[in-house]
């Protein structure tokens, strides 16, 4: 084998970046994983394993067929399992701090990274198991998931259904009989459709269909459904179940499709907990489930918080790829710049370096404020569910579309070779934009947070007491500061509220008019969507605004060195400046900016991206990814870019053959057809 | 074989739709093919390249190996060459108005969906080669490639350059002794990287190398060189060739690399046209080449023009899927409606279409003035220059960066089906964005649009005349209804030119100051960067606004019904309502807008939206592509989204043996050792 062009030396041009930081990245990188200890165990974790993996084979993963894909994917979704469990083992026998824990983790990414067939399993499945089942029902079928000693998932949306639940057509007929359900999709749109590793890794299935009892509609329920044998992995009887085909991303994870035809399963597949049906046909509804809903908070949480660590994955390859690449001299004499020395280069990273952390930091915010609530409703108190649903949904909204738009702006930072395969970006950016449509889709949730505020603003006006993260709602109209110009963070903070008060009220003044025009409450809230959802996107924007603000001017500053808090102020300002730029048009038609104040910001933006200039590779350092995380020719530690790129494309298997099949078979006869 | 799930009827639901549209189809098709005729003559090629093509075939692309992809686009693209030869000795032998006219046009599309990786050869090299080329050496070796005799690309980017083009490093030394020049790629960074079909579709290909005659640099030129050997395809000695591997999109065009070691070829082989190397060493320079400059217009309206098209094929799969797809009753006691009943997804789809038209047009009108100056140029008149090269500068970035954000938001639209390969979506969005990097970087066009916004306006200030299309820069300083807001049609075109004129003055304040303090004209335009992208890309959209206006209220309204009429005033009316809300923070900032104006504005857009709802799918069916160029199953013309999606999913490949591999080798022993 040829000797490696990679060098085993780091790029001077990288290494100088990191001589000229003004902090320490590991100091960062311990803030941000949460503590020292905390980073120890992360890294530890990682290089178990990554130390054997076969680097080389699961970079191959895209020049693959999709079934090899997918068989690439289970068996690395296999063998990261087991290393897990045998971390367990070693390390806190009888625990479960290591298997399944961090099946799901971060220290997971780049193992497969076309996606893991055995994620919903861990992420949704187990934990719907847990609570849906009566505690016979998970020690008979729960703990055989748990222990992987079978393999299952979660059968929710349909080809036709996925929104609106009450639509699912799937249904499940109790037979008094023989004491079965009676399961059918009975129609092409029926089928579930969509399921993470439905299509060839799971032998046991969790379904939501239609009840019906006596042929009378009970509803959407839960049943645990054997669709393949477990010695030979044939489909069972009945049951029509495959892989539903390529998609944008997730390439490895077997999403797949079902179909019942009178599949019958005993009564007690039914998950019991909530809800029953007894052997005489009785049915018992369930008490309305406050902690499944509310868990979806937490859900929301996880994937504002993925999302951020996806924009944080791109700014890093890109920042290190824009500290390695020289091009276009800005003065004629001189030679070509690092390209982030362009200002319109710092322009496209540094925002989005930015971003991450503040989604980062309000989805951590919200977390918090999850365990505190959790504490309250254990005590029965349930008044700040709603504001909290409500707040996850728009942290879940406008981090998935803003990670995803700065994931682009990053690849597209990154020039054409942004646009390889090899530089991850592209798979970055897939797995991030998919977050806008699972686990609610992101117009539907903004509708739902626009409702909430509805309510909230005819609580406001009525001095009705507020629940806290939409006080400002009242406070914005006896506090005549929230809507005058001042500039500084606090002040920035309150504009948004402002702007996200003003939304609401323009939004509430339409539906109201709507409604006084004699529409329906619903008709009405249609017609006044596009107004909704705006509100509910500021309502967002504010919460992160002051969320950022907090951590950095507040009391956990004094466990963070000068040098580091000056590096997260830097942050803040650039977060608040740019942002309040790219809203300013709700901004300016609430308040009273000068054109002083417009050109004020202007260069408050330019002078943090100089302030940002000499610490942007420190800080993606302290985003701390290993080179298998990144997964990127662009964007190794070593910050030798083009000799990956050259490595990855001689490894292609087309060029493994100097001649292709279709020179001889159909452009050769073509050419000499032509003389 | 089971017969298929997909009926032969139309899905009464977008049946409905055509049944109640306020006018015809086939007229707006017209209109949009540029005539009847025109639009027959298209739908005539189409079917014939169409209709014994493997369809299913083709659509297997995304399961495939980037081997197999490729092999199948090489076949593909052959047979397509193969019928439009064919077609042209039929209907008009010795022309050239099929072969090769239509190889990389419209009609193609869908026939070759991962890319065509003979397209680089015809799309610019041929070009490059008549313009190039002395007549002598077209007729050598450029006929060859015209008749496909050979296979060529045209390597100009290499892996560490690609903007700067006086960068490039590979080099071409004059021999004198054997009348040869030498070429050679000195390192890594210098390896032509990225042209299309250079991997294993070229025998020949013209590279653009340093010339050194004397060792003394002489600039980049053109030498046309053989790579692969005729007969066995072998590259040639000195010659290191392959793909550069897997990419987001353009999954089969076969971009390459290139490595010379002492490759020489004959002197003759210098492409002389222009610029002459003489055997006795001697160098003629080339004198200023005016055409060659200006030939970059025009490939920046084909890329406009192209990705207007590509939101056309978005916004036509979005809303016929909007039409057919059923989710979530508006009122409750209602069945569920089609999508494109919520206000908020009339919000996604209408306006995308509106921006499709609006690029269309702007594409013809700066075409149309390319023609014109093509004229002025003969007779020796330069002036429109500078002027159009902005401007088609302007109009590729903002048309290559509103397509790709249009055709994800469509995509969006979609939901989780969107993120299916089989909806197409996906590869339409890799496609759009591909054209924000190539042909110029986006931000580079914007600075360089940027500096002659500078000269222009120095220009204004001093009185000298203006370029037609920068005379507002003037204008808006003496005529001061440009910055007043009526809300008119015009009065919005104006106060977009008044925008972009205020923001180009504040930019070149910005660059004035800080050219005062010292900096030199090319660091003060690199601190100036933010600001002058930003004026940049405002002149490039004041341009579309003007030219839709024309459009829709000119002298061509004549020549169309009055139905057809209102429909292009509803898209205008909702082009210019949504772009002046979406750039509000800089109409706010120089115009006073009064609270009422903004309300009145968003009632108009609101009232548009429902104008446009019951002629939705009939202007999607008039941008009249067939099922193929879709290539969705989303989208086709008979509505049965679902069973499409299904009988996709049937054919994957995965799905024709039951159990996988893996299952044995890796899940199922796991399993087990978990019991």
């Amino acid at each position: 084998m040829a000797p490696s062009v990679i060098p085993t030396t780091v790029n001077p041009d990288i290494q100088k970046e990191r001589n000229a930081a003004s902090f320490s990245s590991d100091e960062f990188a311990a803030w941000w994983s949460g503590g020292e200890e905390k980073l120890k165990f992360n890294r530890d974790v990682r290089e178990y394993l990554q130390k054997d993996m076969d680097v080389e084979e699961v970079r191959q993963i895209h020049n693959k067929s999709h079934e090899e894909i997918y068989e690439l994917s289970s068996k690395s979704a296999i063998a990261a399992a087991r290393k897990l469990q045998r971390l367990q083992k070693e390390r806190n026998p009888g625990g479960n701090d290591y298997w399944p824990a961090l099946y799901d983790n971060q220290v997971m990414w780049g193992l497969v990274p076309g996606g893991n067939p055995f994620g919903v399993m861990y992420v949704m499945l187990v934990k719907a198991l847990q609570a849906q089942c009566t505690p016979e029902q998970y020690e008979e079928f729960g703990k055989r998931i748990e222990n992987f000693e079978v393999c299952g998932t979660y059968a929710q949306t349909e080809l036709g259904h996925g929104t609106y639940l009450r639509g699912l057509e799937t249904r499940a007929d109790f037979d008094p009989k023989t004491d079965e359900f009676v399961l059918n999709t009975p129609k092409i749109s029926s089928y579930k459709w969509w399921p993470g590793g439905l299509g060839h890794s799971s032998n046991h299935c969790m379904v939501m269909a239609q009840l019906y009892v006596d042929n009378k509609p009970k509803g959407p329920h839960m049943f645990y459904v054997q669709v393949r044998d477990e010695e030979t992995h044939e489909p069972l009887p009945g049951i029509h179940i495959g892989d539903i085909g390529k998609k944008m991303g997730f390439i490895g994870v077997n999403n797949g499709f079902l179909g019942l035809k009178n599949v019958r399963i005993p009564r007690t597949r039914m998950l019991m907990r909530h809800a029953q049906v007894n052997a005489d046909g009785s049915y018992v509804s369930s008490p309305s489930n406050v902690l499944t809903y509310f868990a979806m908070v937490r859900t929301r949480c996880v994937i504002a918080w993925n999302n951020a660590v996806m924009l944080a994955i791109a700014a890093t390859i890109a920042t290190r790829y824009s500290a390695v690449r020289r091009q276009s001299p800005i003065n004629p004499k001189e030679p070509e710049p690092q390209i982030m020395d362009h200002v319109t280069q710092q322009m496209k990273l540094f925002p989005e370096i930015a971003t991450s952390v503040a989604y980062r930091l309000a989805s951590a915010h919200l977390w918090n404020l999850y365990d505190i609530t959790l504490g309250d409703i254990s005590n029965g108190r349930y008044e700040r569910l709603p504001e909290l649903h409500s707040l996850s949904c728009a942290l879940k909204v406008n981090c998935s579309s803003d990670s995803t738009i700065g994931v682009e702006r990053l690849r597209l930072a990154c020039g054409g070779h942004g646009y390889l395969s090899s530089s991850n970006m592209g798979n970055v950016y897939v797995n991030a934009t998919a977050a806008c449509t699972y686990e609610g889709e992101n117009t539907v949730l903004l509708l739902q947070i626009g409702r909430f505020l509805m309510k909230s603003w005819r609580a406001a006006l009525s001095g009705a007491p507020l629940a806290p993260t939409v006080r400002y709602l009242a406070e914005v109209q006896k506090k005549p500061e929230f809507g005058s110009w001042t500039g500084t963070w606090d002040n920035m903070v309150q504009a948004m509220q402002f702007a996200a008060a003003k939304k609401t009220a323009l939004a509430f003044k339409s539906l109201s008019s709507r409604l006084s025009r004699g529409e329906t409450e619903e008709t009405a809230a249609n017609h006044t969507g596009i107004e909704l959802t705006q509100a509910a996107e500021l309502h967002g924007r504010a919460f992160v605004f002051s969320s950022f603000t907090d951590e950095v001017t507040g009391p956990n500053a004094r466990t963070r060195s000068a040098a580091l808090n000056q590096v997260l102020e830097n942050l803040l300002e650039l977060y608040l400046v740019k942002e309040s730029l790219n809203h300013m048009a709700n901004l300016l038609r609430f308040i009273n900016l000068t054109d002083t104040d417009l050109t004020r910001l202007q260069d408050r933006l330019e002078t943090v991206l100089t302030k940002l200039r000499p610490d942007a590779v420190a800080i993606v350092d302290g985003f701390d990814f290993s080179d298998v995380q990144l997964n990127s020719t662009l964007g190794s530690f070593d910050g030798n870019a083009y000799e990956r790129i050259f490595d990855a494309a001689m490894k292609n298997p087309m060029n493994q053959k100097s001649v292709p099949k279709s020179f001889h078979e159909h452009l050769k006869p073509f050419m000499k057809s032509n003389i």
